[in-house]
């Protein structure tokens, strides 16, 4: 995806590959041996509208750059830019484009299939927005067809403006629909890429969770994937947009672009950034009337989109899906994030701790570090003021729910492997994905010389061992066991990974119910100023 | 810069690698055994204005993620994002940043210093725009101080409002200045990077070359550099921005924006889209007026810039900087940017290629090829279609300047190297770069095993040795010769690197006086849809 040290020449010949979707011919590179395919349009659309399929065409297309990502509000340097490197992309509305890498394009290859849909609280981001996004190294050292994808995010994906017409019912889905209809395009044409249209693994991270999460109760979605991915993308209290707040927001951003109802179709012309702005204003008039913040995503209509199912449960059709979920450590609690003290961890006097940990706990100080201590002995102890609770405590609900709903097996994991940023960092949100891609190398804050290959291996390897049989367990590894109901099973990722049962229940307990739960809740992002979503 | 495949753990501590630089302290990256110094804030700007030293800082300031980058009119996806791949990156006026890349933090070290002012035509890019530009190889190949750095573009760099206010006296060059600025920063703290002050090479490429011939009558830029590189940077007949232009431009910007001349302080708090929109329709404006499409650039004032030394000589202060001029065979003319006929070159027929000629050509396409084939014995004579003449000519026209002035010595060069794209294509606009930076593996659309480690080693060697003496000669190539005013000397870059006299002077008889001259000719671009300016 990225320049990477070539040692082969790269093919890119108008004859070859050329491999033959539904629509056209599309021809790509074979990149280091691996056949690359950038930037296919998997549907377009009319804003506000259900996403179509593409026009065929005749001839070859070029699939050779990537395709355009959702506009966005605004595009500035991340906080966490250096510990989450951030590839930006020139932004457009017609931004369903799918990426393929693969090691085969024979149509009798089918190998499983892993669809990476990205990050960003449905509001920003992209299929190769983060350095650790590029799906080469996975798809070589896995030999599995990776797939990732661009859709329709923020205000242009999730605004109802079905009140004024019919032809506008989905549109606070609109962006979830095109997720489906990348769904859809990997199961009428990947087998042409050497894939397994029957074994497609979806995967996302924190805001990319959060689309797994209601891909689940998106009938529209269902029989489109087998098996289901979720890192750092479940919150303690998450909950759902409503129809009417959606219609809220889509009433106000009509009065604030001065557009009469009857002139409703003029919104679809309307330039981007005076729709954005509109919403932002609009965003503000919503969180006044319902009384607390208001955050894009998938609007809960019973009808194209049910609600998150840790509240409304598995359906039948889904549960069967078996399911990793877990976290990071620190999340956006990282002492990288938060620097308290600008100097190393390791290098803080005992005062300065206690002095931080009153701060943060009063009078609980002492028994959240003995808490802490139980869970990870050995560690130093001002860890207990970095802790990715609001990300814990959401993998908790969804197993918790996984397990009551007699879910197909559900994998809990958290990483807790120190990055050497600083000489030693808690693992912030997204540090897994390194591991999780195989691309730990090309992650500066986070490389260790050794430990990250050995890692690499484990991690990537059971990503890929659940993608091709629903298990992630390898011989490279410790057995991971999944959820039984009768204590949090985790497999801990670091130096020496392992299993521990139920390891940070009391840690969890001081901070359960500290964040307020409910169907949108008015949730303050942990952590400081350092934050990717 | 871009993630790398790393062998060795980041150093990133926060007492270690820290260098002290005039106005604080700066603590970097040590990677793979080099120092990186990102994003470091090299001056200040109010809009419109000459930029100021930073202010000074206690304690240690971060400087390992890239600053922000000069906001520009639009950012799409280039036409030849394939062959000349983009790294975007966030844009905000506060854009004065430089990046260090080193070996050495011994201020006795004193290496030759290089720096990188990037192109994009005064109007887009930045010092880390493309993959090509990453400075770590350079660097680390050629030990020395490799620099880059963002300064302000368009609308904010290049419009006079002098006529409003002595503050603005300068506005019309305010992003020359930064450059200047940028400098001057070089003079007073690359010592703590180990670098020479008393050493240093300006290079870049097409905007960027044309920013170095206008350092070169910029007085206030006399003796902050030693050395100069243009490549692809010079064009047949290139004029200045006259001052009576750049002040209607800013009348016009005003008049759009409702702004009344004695609210001229306004103007500099207009949203930076408003103001753009406004400077769109103001070119527009200047255009008519004028006779001539408007270019973006440095306003030749008479005092801050004296105007192209191509037109009005070189000073006394400038002469003994020796120069690198060069060039690559097709530019935006290559097959790439314009696929007449979807296939590969060698795959036309004779009929095809006739064809095409002619109508290019007309009745001298006979003997075009004829000159083609006498400059280029051998080559598919299709490639007569594709001659970066625009390039090419401006290259000759600074040579016979710097002959005729008595100038240090110039030295000339063409890379005609075929690129294994589509199997085979012509050199374009930015290909050299992959070779001059020492990344030829990192470029998979011009990547040939084998031949660009050779081709690399000597084009990045001649940059490096030229940098060091002013003298790119060094033992891996063939002797360069520079002008002397008898013959066109050129260096071909190709598998047979060798020197050539006069080799394309018939073939250029052709090209020459196509293109209108003079001060801001309406030149059109040449080539097809696909370019990066």
């Amino acid at each position: 995806m990225y320049p990477r040290k070539l040692t082969r020449q790269v093919i890119s010949d108008p004859d070859y590959p050329v491999v033959e979707t539904k629509a056209g011919k599309l021809r790509g590179l074979v990149v280091e041996g691996a056949f690359i395919f950038r930037g296919i349009k998997y549907a377009k659309a009319k804003r506000f509208h259900l996403p179509e399929p593409v026009e065929p065409w005749e001839g070859v297309k070029e699939a050779i750059i990537y395709g355009p990502v959702s506009p966005e509000f605004s595009t500035g340097i991340a906080n966490d830019e250096y510990n989450v490197p951030h590839f930006h992309y020139p932004q457009d509305e017609d931004c369903q484009y799918i990426n393929v890498w693969t090691q085969s394009i024979d149509r009798n290859a089918k190998k499983p299939v892993m669809v990476w849909i990205h990050g960003g609280q449905w509001v920003t981001g992209s299929g190769i927005e983060l350095y650790a996004y590029d799906g080469e190294e996975i798809s070589a050292w896995g030999d599995v067809v990776f797939v990732s994808l661009n859709h329709r995010l923020n205000v242009i994906g999730y605004t109802d403006f079905g009140k004024y017409g019919d032809e506008y019912k989905y549109s606070g889905n609109a962006g979830l629909a095109d997720l489906v209809m990348a769904l859809e395009w990997v199961r009428d044409n990947i087998e042409a890429f050497g894939g397994d249209p029957n074994n497609v693994t979806i995967m996302g991270q924190s805001g990319g969770g959060g689309k797994v999460r209601a891909l689940f109760n998106t009938p529209a979605a269902d029989g489109l994937y087998h098996k289901a991915i979720i890192q750092s993308g479940a919150h303690a209290g998450d909950g759902d947009g409503t129809l009417e707040e959606s219609q809220y927001l889509a009433e106000r951003i009509l009065a604030h672009l001065n557009i009469a109802p009857e002139n409703v179709k003029t919104v679809e012309k309307v330039p981007y950034y005076k729709l954005a702005r509109a919403a932002t204003e609009a965003q503000k008039d919503v969180a006044e009337k319902f009384g607390h913040s208001f955050m894009w995503g998938a609007v809960k209509d019973d009808e194209y989109f049910l609600g998150q199912p840790v509240l409304y449960g598995w359906r039948p059709e889904v549960k069967n899906i078996p399911l990793i979920i877990g976290t990071c450590l620190g999340e956006f609690d990282n002492n990288y994030a938060r620097t308290l003290i600008p100097k190393a961890l390791d290098d803080w006097t005992e005062e300065e701790k206690a002095e931080q940990l009153k701060a943060k706990y009063g009078d609980k100080a002492d028994a959240v570090v003995e808490a802490f201590k139980k869970a990870y002995p050995g560690r130093n102890t001002a860890g207990a003021l970095f802790i990715g609770d609001w990300y814990r405590l959401g993998a908790y609900e969804v197993v918790a729910r996984r397990v009551k709903d007699g879910c197909a097996p559900t994998y809990n994991y958290l990483l807790t492997l120190m990055a050497p940023l600083n000489k030693g960092t808690v693992p912030w949100h997204n540090m897994e994905e390194a591991y999780v891609f195989h691309n730990a190398q090309y992650l500066e804050a986070s490389y260790i010389p050794g430990v990250s290959e050995e890692l690499q291996d484990i991690m990537t390897g059971a990503w890929v061992a659940f993608a091709k049989t629903g298990d992630p367990n390898h011989a490279g590894m410790p057995i991971w066991h999944p959820e039984d109901g009768s204590a949090m099973a985790t497999m801990i990722f670091d130096r020496d990974t392992h299993m521990v049962y139920d390891h940070d229940k009391e840690l969890m307990s001081f901070f359960s119910g500290v964040r307020a739960t409910g169907p949108r809740a008015a949730v303050k992002l942990g952590g400081g100023p350092r934050q990717s979503l």
